[in-house]
C-alpha cells in the first residue's frame, strides 16, 4: 500500500509520477509491520503451490520478486511502463515482465499454477473481466489470489480521505469488501483471510497495536481471498 | 450517528424518510455506548455554561433535550419539517423549536450564550457561512460548539460505504478533519476532544473495545471542537 504519493499524474500512465518512490514506504517502520503482515498472508495463500505464476498488475515487482524468491517462475503482468521498469531495475530474480492488461491477458488458457492479483481490481474499470480472465489462465487444480484493501477498515478512510484531496492513485480507487469480489465473480472463495487490523495512526510496537485493531473492531486493512479450480 | 438507514429519500426533504428511525440506533448496545461517549464530549464542550442555547440542525432534538434537562433554554433549529414534528413530539422538556437554515440563522446578534452544531456541517453546502452565522449569534464570553465525525475514524469508512451503497443521509455527506473545519471558519480552536475509539464491527465489552481504539491508533469518530468568543 502507498500512503506518500502526492504528485497527480501527468498523461495517461497514472501510474508515471510514482513509480520510483512505490516502494519507499514498505521501509518506513509502520511500513515495515504492514508490508509483513500481508506477505505473511499471502505465503499462506499460495502455501503448497509450486510451478508458473502471473502476477496480474504487478507494479514496480515488490511481491513478483518476493515469490520468485520462493521459487515460482514468477511472470510480472503490468500495463504501465514506468512501473514495469522501476520494477525490471530493481532485485536479481528472474522475473518476466510483460507489458499487458488485466481484462485481456495474452496467455493461452490453463498456463499458470498461480494467478496472483494484488490491490489490482480496486483500480480497474471492469474487474469482474478482469477475475474471469484470470481463471481462464489458471490451470486445473491451479489458484487465483486476489487481495484487496477492505473498505471497511481505518486504511480505507485514510486514502479516501487522500483521494478526496486529488493524490494519486487513490482519486481512481474504488473501496470494496471481500463480498463484492465474490459478486463480481460469481464464485464463493475457499479461503478468506484479513490482515493488518492497526490504523495509520498506530505507534510502536506495532504487534501490540494491530491486537489492538482486532479487538477494537477493526477491519483489516487487505483481504485475501483464494479460490481453487477444479482439477 | 445513524447507520441502518437505508431507504433513500423522496423529495427535497433528505430526512423526510428516516425522522421515525433516527434514533433507534442508540437503543442498541453499540449505540447506547457510542452515544454515552458523545454525551460525554459535548457535556465537557459545555460545561461552566448556562443561559440560552442554540441548536443549529437539531434534527430529532435528541441533544437539545439533553442540553435542556441539564438547564439550557434550548433554541432548537432544523429545516426539515419532518424532523422538527418527530422532535417536538419527543420528550418533556420545553424546547423552542424553529424552522430555518444554518446559513441564515433567524436570531439577532449574540443572542445565545452557546451555539451548537453537532454532525451537521457534514451535510451543508456552505459550512463556512453557517460558522460565520453561529458565531454572529454568539454574545461575547460566550462559546460555539461543533462535533464533526472523522474522515480518519473507521465509522468514516462505513459511511462512506454506506453513502457508495446510496444510504441516505450519507450520499451527501462531506467527509472532513477538525483541520478543515478550523480552515473553513479561519479561527483556531481553544479546545478540542475525540471519542468513540472502537470500530463499527466491536464487540462487547465496550470500554476495552474502546481502548483497544486508542492503542491501534483509531481516529476518534467523532471530534468536538469549541471557541470562545472574546468578552
Amino acid at each position: 500500500m502507498v500512503i506518500d504519493a502526492r504528485r497527480p499524474p501527468t498523461g495517461d500512465d497514472p501510474f508515471e509520477e510514482i513509480a520510483d518512490e512505490y516502494e519507499a514506504w514498505y521501509s518506513t517502520p509502520l511500513g515495515s509491520f504492514v508490508i509483513a503482515e500481508e506477505q505473511e498472508a499471502l505465503l499462506e495463500a499460495v502455501a503448497g503451490a509450486t510451478g508458473r505464476l502471473l502476477e496480474v498488475g504487478a507494479g514496480t515487482g515488490w511481491w513478483s520478486r518476493i515469490l520468485a524468491r520462493r521459487g515460482f517462475r514468477v511472470t510480472a503482468l503490468e500495463p504501465s511502463s514506468a512501473m514495469r521498469r522501476v520494477g525490471a531495475g530493481r532485485g536479481l530474480e528472474p522475473i518476466e515482465w510483460v507489458a499487458g492488461t488485466a481484462e485481456r491477458l495474452p496467455d493461452p488458457s490453463e498456463a499458470f499454477d498461480v494467478v496472483l492479483l494484488m490491490t489490482v481490481l480496486e483500480f480497474l474499470p471492469e474487474p469482474g473481466r478482469a477475475l474471469t480472465e484470470a481463471w481462464r489462465v489458471v490451470r486445473p487444480g491451479g489458484r487465483l489470489v486476489v487481495g484487496h484493501l477492505d473498505a471497511l477498515s481505518p486504511w480505507a478512510a485514510l486514502y479516501r480521505r487522500l483521494g478526496d484531496r486529488g493524490v494519486s492513485p487513490w482519486t481512481r480507487a474504488r473501496f470494496v469488501e471481500s463480498d463484492d469480489v465474490v459478486n463480481w465473480f460469481g464464485r464463493p472463495a475457499d479461503a478468506r483471510r484479513s490482515c493488518v487490523f492497526l490504523a495509520p495512526g498506530a505507534s510502536p510496537p506495532f504487534e501490540a497495536a494491530d491486537r489492538a485493531g482486532r479487538l477494537a473492531g477493526n477491519a483489516g486493512a487487505l483481504a485475501v481471498l483464494r479460490w481453487r479450480k477444479p482439477a
